[in-house]
């Protein structure tokens, strides 16, 4: 019998379960494959586009396959096409253009959307998001006119801060207005971050712990009210957050979590009234994860953690046993050339679920002392206090941050604590490695020498 | 009561086991610490040699502390000095001067010398090694002598190499012999050392599975016999290994393992008779480990072994509970900007202790395939048959691999499998790391989709 598998989503998360699919096609039942999406695109890399406006390269090259690429394999790949209602009942999904899809299986990766703060003025001209191809080219056009001279980005978060590194190397002057004191506060402790905004402080501007009340303009968009000020602004960016897109779920009766997002059991089936569907999965930007530090529901709105979530779910529809574990939600991303890189929770999260800690925080090098390419690099480990195993970390420097991370990911998984940090074997090699690595160093001064 | 301490050799290991007892100084109870060493410098970094002949800084900047930095805290840090024997039984040692020091607490840490190849003509000038700042400044002038055009390295392991690419830097001709038929055979599979010789190719020649019968010459060495061929050479250089320096150590009595390093309990004690002394510690390049991997004893001759184990023997001294563990070895070093990182096992070495493995090799990029400044990046992964458990990892590429392979002996030592590898998050930024890692590709090949 033929297995009907419905994904209605084509960002990373549904693209990555058609993809695990598509290769492990030949093991499994046979199956027919429908890919739902309303963008027009095949397999477009939004993570890709704040440094295609940084110049890196040009928009066009983040379109990875085109649509003719999943059809020449034998799937239904349906662009510009919207899911209105899901019947979870009959096993169907309800399309703009009237038709009905059957289903025997169906993958809800309906992702996310940016939040709009509710404020007057997001509505005018010269105001933008930046979650989709489309975005980005408007938001590239934008930067690119010779009026603009002026640009507020509204959030502090990654999006906010690389469109605001691309925007000042366009020569505008750029403010970033966040709400919290200090940048990134979802993933960096006030003191790591305070290093990231001096090393942007050359080149942007910043309004911190502050909020924008209102955007003024007729038409298009002219100025930014903070508080009692008024500033000029050309464009503006909101960058405040993305939400989780489930207004389809939750109108076919699909539970939603504390955190917006779709609740989701181990094999990441949806629920509904009392028990997990067998047939429906989630997956993506659009689903609550566990963290797996606090054990507490949340979001973990990564392309990475959509990878590992559409394995769980690939392998589920192919009937391997798999399961997905609670999320740590590892992240890096680059500002101006500086790495940044958290996992595990931050000191307010550790403080705000009750776990006591040992944090620590070091200065040395990527390199020998005595090797003139050294870098600096700055590193802080939280421990938990009772156990001293590691629960977190934070890393900045100009290299090496993304493979510490995932080096301190597994640790964490592994239950290491301080002094297993302390006796354990890392390789030397002077010109790229100090003998003795600044991890060492920040897990001893959090739990003392 | 005052413990008297006494080290013998300031290589990496007996300078990092004084270096923690001076740290930890406050806390432990008062010693006199005596450092005894034949070099006459204080702490100098040989690990920095071969990219000082590379013209990446002069050998003067390896000189990172000077004698008066120890002696001003204390410490009675003789150069120079040589120790002839050691009596264990009235615990002192025996100098050249004729002086005898009692000790309560020894430490040997006599490190290694270069092995030379039982063959005519190594005694002739031309003839080099290189593992002091002494053999540095003679190869340096001699590389620099302008009557230099031929040299010929003997080994074609880290030192030999990393001394090649400097003498093809000069300009010199020259030819790297290697019993292996492929380089870098102690940490390397046959397949991935071929990459590293394709990337050195065009700098360097290479006789490899041969052996050099001899050197010949008047006084100074002018040519190199290699089986019926004879080859001019100037200058020579014998990177043939290192044996441990065990000569006094052995005169007293203590136990020499099957790899020719002193044998020690986990307390890294020495052994004499039937027990392990009490306190007689040994460490570094002369003592023999015990591999994580395969359980059977070996050298792990890394300047990042020796810190570890200056840790268990320093906290031992100062009486805080410590243990050295099996030892996994992880080593990286560049060649002409090639990154070249081993950890555990080679296929080799698992075939030698009779374990069956199963392996995988991929070739992906550092960064995400759009990415423009995006390197090849080539992995491979051994696996235990019977578990699918991580026990060998070998990686090569431009950027990230030391950091990798400090990622992967965390694996090893917390027991991941392949699937382990597939099921857990990475970071992913586009400018820095592939949504799915080369490492997972290596893993699935090796263990099947």
């Amino acid at each position: 019998m033929v297995k009907k598998v419905v994904i209605i989503g084509g960002g990373a998360a549904g693209i990555d379960v058609l993809e695990l699919l598509l290769r492990g096609k030949g093991d499994a039942e046979k199956m027919e494959i429908t890919l739902l999406k309303k963008e027009r695109e095949g397999f477009f890399s939004t993570c890709g586009l704040p440094f295609a406006l940084q110049g890196r390269y040009s928009i066009k090259e983040l379109n990875l396959f085109e649509p003719e690429f999943y059809r020449a394999q034998g799937i239904d790949f349906r662009t510009g096409t919207e899911v209105t209602s899901i019947n979870l009942e009959e096993g169907y999904v309800h399309l703009d253009s009237g038709e009905d899809i059957r289903y025997d299986c169906l993958v809800i990766a309906t992702g996310s959307k940016p939040f709009i703060p509710p404020i007057e003025g997001t509505n005018l001209e010269g105001v933008y998001t930046l979650s989709s191809r489309e975005d980005g080219e408007l938001l590239e056009a934008a930067m690119n006119a010779e009026e603009t001279s002026n640009a507020f980005i509204i959030g502090a978060g990654w999006i906010g801060l690389q469109t605001a590194v691309a925007f000042s190397k366009k020569g505008i002057k750029t403010t970033v207005v966040g709400m919290f004191p200090y940048l990134l506060p979802s993933i960096l402790d006030a003191d790591m971050a305070s290093i990231v905004k001096k090393w942007l402080d050359k080149d942007l501007a910043f309004m911190l712990g502050r909020r924008v009340d209102a955007l003024r303009g007729e038409h298009r968009v002219k100025s930014v009210v903070v508080g009692s000020e008024e500033f000029p602004a050309d464009i503006v960016l909101i960058a405040a957050g993305m939400r989780p897109t489930v207004d389809i779920a939750r109108e076919a009766g699909i539970e939603m979590g504390e955190s917006g997002g779709i609740v989701t059991d181990r094999a990441l089936r949806v629920k509904k009234g009392k028990s997990y569907l067998a047939n429906v999965y989630a997956l993506g930007d659009c689903v609550e994860v566990i963290d797996a530090v606090t054990y507490r529901p949340r979001l973990s709105q990564l392309a990475s953690t959509a990878l590992i979530q559409a394995r769980v779910v690939a392998n589920k529809i192919r009937g391997i046993s798999s399961s997905y574990s609670p999320c740590l939600s590892p992240t890096v991303a680059t500002l101006s050339g500086l790495q940044i890189g958290s996992i595990g929770v931050i000191t307010e999260v550790a403080r705000r679920y009750g776990i006591a800690i040992k944090a620590g925080r070091a200065v040395k090098y990527t390199k020998a002392r005595f090797f003139p390419e050294r870098k600096l690099i700055i590193a802080k480990v939280l421990f938990e206090a009772s156990t001293e195993r590691l629960i977190g970390a934070q890393i900045i420097a100009e290299e090496t941050v993304a493979e510490r991370i995932n080096e301190l990911t597994l640790g964490i998984r592994a239950g290491i604590t301080a002094r297993d940090i302390w006796m354990r074997e890392r390789c030397f090699d002077p010109s790229l490695t100090m003998v003795e690595d600044v991890i060492v160093d920040a897990a001893l001064k959090a739990v003392g020498n």
